[in-house]
């Protein structure tokens, strides 16, 4: 369930949104086929994401190898098609960060 | 609702978290009094948070001006009492991930 990144320094994308209360359908299987795609990308390690039923914000973090692998995959992510049905339908707002991840540890260390 | 982070650079410390299903009471006030706790730290910038009921994956980022302030918070946020009983009641496993945001964007850029 959490992603199995290597260690630092790899690249975090933290994407967080509120969603509208529309197109529950259609945006699950969109952001499904988004996942699926980003796996199939150069440099992806893997994605973590939570959506809080609370308060409506969700967090999605995707892990790269290298920064530019997480460029390319803005380039797929944002693609015209997805950016237009993304603030007509799903997103009240949302906001994108780009990290370097440069030390992690775990439960118990 | 999203954290009013300044231009970049700036860290952000990536926890994700499986919970277990014991203590939500208790579990929720430490929440509440760690987050209370953290917006009076040095160099606090903000904190964004999420937990999905489906999964049980939750994922907080707090977001700090500098490095050394993100270390003094880890020194506060992960002393013994808490430690012990994240450990023994809340969550099954963790991981933290430190990183510094180097770029942004928001809806619509």
């Amino acid at each position: 369930m959490f992603a199995a990144t290597p260690e630092p320094p790899y690249t975090a994308v933290i994407f967080t949104s509120r969603r509208t209360d529309r197109d529950e359908e259609g945006y699950g299987a969109a952001a499904a086929a988004m996942e699926a795609e980003a796996a199939r990308q150069p440099g992806y390690l893997g994605i973590e994401s939570a959506r809080d039923v609370r308060t409506g914000l969700g967090i999605t973090v995707s892990y790269w190898a290298t920064q530019a692998d997480a460029r390319a995959w803005k380039a797929v992510a944002t693609h015209a098609q997805v950016q237009r049905r993304g603030r007509q339908d799903w997103y009240v707002d949302y906001r994108v960060r780009v990290a370097t991840v440069e030390r992690h540890y775990d439960a118990g260390r």
